[in-house]
């Protein structure tokens, strides 16, 4: 006789309803043969991390400081890092700031994590640009959010489109969360928002009673002058929530971002903050690296990518031409391109696996999909020569999909 | 004329309803005069530390490996610790486990998160222990969870209570997601789950369809033998999911917990690691450590601590005698103390401040509060003169306290 009690597996593993989100990062090649020349992912030159002065920054942390950086430490993160920040703020935009406006996450992503938590409910609506980062928008739907687009041009959100949408919203009684943008550099859109768009977007949140969430990732890595002030400097009355990172200017893979905004937003933030802080450890070799050698890393890598940018553009000229037309970026990681009319984006799909080239495909950037003729390229984490070669085979891939 | 549209400071904050929780720890001494001696927190011994052989592991992972480490990586963790860890589960307790049952987190609080962000609506029930770990009582409730507490003994959660509150459940038809319990050396309770127990509370688990969640983050820090099977290992159906962390053994600093459990209820929880993957760099550089040094440490470790628990019980014997009982803990970083009838708690904060001696209330560890007669000693962060005295204090606190 069977005494054993019958369990019910499938009840007990029986989750509650995720909201769907966006596919992950995939930085796997599955298929056979050599892997192709990938623009997918925004990853870091692998080359331009300066290996030696970390191992100096963490030799000289666990030496001096052993005892503090292996033990916890507090929620918002290291006292010597958040000061780099407020330093940083100071010297570069004139942001005369507070460790208590400040904290540490795991990467920008976090802060946005926590945002969520605090603000969104089941079904709340946050405003977004249309395409916007893959990351983001994950967070946000699997966290029960629903995200509205907004059209982005070539100078960023379109400020009538964020008008009537939040006249739309205003008239349906749902009041959005906050709107997510990311003036600089956009990813995936490679545009960025000129001053008088600034001002136009903070006069809409003012106006509408909005916060805005001000995504700033790759702001250091600017190729034409210097970058223009951001919303939260113009705004300086408490509307901009501003999230930075160290990962496209130091080391993706110690996953150190920050948050800069209200006090009070992010003494509620720090609520959720449940792992106790980010890496104590990382952060302290980070401050440590950064109080002698961040400004000229910065000037250094600026120095490669807008060599990679440009040798990219100047390929995409030689090898795509008019088959397509493509963002020219004044900064990051990525360039945004839309397809020829005529130019068939699944036969393109096919031709550039049979090429040997990869990217990621602009309809991942839009809530619901659509937009199959847009593709987004980083320039990134591949060599000059990569770069070249990888745009020639796209180019031959995209020819082969012209139609007529 | 003010043309300046009126900002709606008030709505622009609003955030949603957030669920009550714990007080966060807080490490900062806000009095005036000498810092108590202080047993509140389980912090690991600083001096313990193996700084030197960390530093050498940073050496070699950035010479080696720099241009991985710095970048980003897999969202499950770096894939030479979770080797480290499958080496070790199969080593020390015979556990054959894949890569695919493992995941590494921002310390094992992030492990209680997923779990939370995969299984629970706000309103949901979870079972836990009275007492239970303060920071796993935060997440669930912040997350909406409803925390039910069982009673522990002597011998770990009791398992006529747990089957009455299982029934009582049943009836009101509010089906608990998850029980979490520590069976080895329990935080506060330093009580330890004997085997037949452990069998009782599987079987019961199966009975009513119910998932555990077993927290073993003292697991290595045994002062008596061995540790007894872990409940995974007694299951081996898919019903227990396992978190651990080398917080305890390594460094708390670098934040690296780990979650063990079925492959489906992993896969969810991926879903909700927005952070792409717990520090990259950390990880790398524990698993260069852990290949070559963690089990001779953990020796080490264990020394440690014993003496120091050995220290502490012979100093409450002596300073404190029968003005209270408390627990005679096999393993892991705490006394959980009861103070005898007519010791009078809220004068003993006065006295104990007076005397300058910290602890933190029992009354903590307890959804909704009371046992105000309770207190926990953690014995893990003070050096054995200071445990001496801490102690010394703690008794004169206690007997001025005694009103009979």
């Amino acid at each position: 006789m069977d005494t054993e009690p019958r369990t019910d597996y499938e009840a007990l593993f029986a989750t509650r309803a995720i909201p769907e989100g966006a596919p992950a990062m995939d930085l796997s090649h599955k298929g056979d043969g050599p892997p192709p020349i990938d623009f997918s992912y925004g990853l870091p030159d692998p080359k331009s991390f300066p290996v030696k002065e970390l191992i100096e920054a963490t030799d000289r942390v666990l030496e001096r400081e052993g005892e503090q950086a292996l033990q916890y430490g507090p929620t918002r993160g290291h006292d010597g890092l958040l000061q780099v920040l407020v330093d940083k703020l100071q010297r570069e935009e004139g942001i005369a700031t507070d460790k208590k406006n400040l904290m540490l996450t795991n990467g920008a992503s976090q802060a946005i994590e926590l945002l969520c938590h605090i603000f969104v409910n089941p079904g709340d609506t946050v405003i977004v640009e249309g395409p916007s980062f893959i990351g983001a928008l994950d967070t946000m739907q699997r966290l029960g959010a629903i995200p509205v687009q907004v059209d982005l041009d070539d100078e960023g959100m379109r400020m009538d489109a964020l008008a009537s949408t939040l006249e739309q919203l205003e008239r349906e009684r749902r009041r959005p969360k906050f709107i997510y943008t990311m003036p600089n550099f956009h990813n995936p859109g490679a545009v960025t928002m000129p001053l008088s768009r600034r001002h136009e977007l903070l006069g809409l949140a003012r106006e509408h009673s909005v916060m805005i969430v001000e995504d700033d990732a790759y702001r250091e890595l600017c190729y034409e002058g210097e970058p223009l002030p951001s919303l939260y400097e113009l705004d300086q009355r408490g509307l901009v929530v501003r999230t930075g990172t160290f990962s496209k200017i130091l080391a993706a893979g110690m996953r150190i971002g920050w948050v800069l905004g209200p006090a009070r937003v992010l003494s509620k933030m720090l609520l959720f903050k449940f792992d106790t802080g980010t890496n104590h450890f990382a952060c302290r070799v980070a401050a440590e690296y950064c109080r002698e050698h961040l400004q000229s890393h910065i000037v250094r890598l600026r120095d490669i990518y807008r060599e990679k940018r440009n040798a990219m553009l100047l390929a995409l000229d030689e090898h795509v031409g008019e088959f397509a037309r493509w963002t020219k970026p004044q900064g990051g990681f990525y360039v945004w391109m839309e397809l020829a009319d005529g130019v068939d984006a699944s036969r393109l799909t096919l031709e550039a696996r049979r090429e040997g080239v990869a990217y990621l495909s602009g309809s991942r950037f839009y809530v619901g999909g659509g937009h199959e003729n847009t593709i987004r390229l980083s320039f990134s984490y591949l060599s000059i020569e990569e770069i070249n070669e990888g745009v020639r085979r796209l180019g031959k891939a995209i020819k082969a999909s012209a139609t007529h």
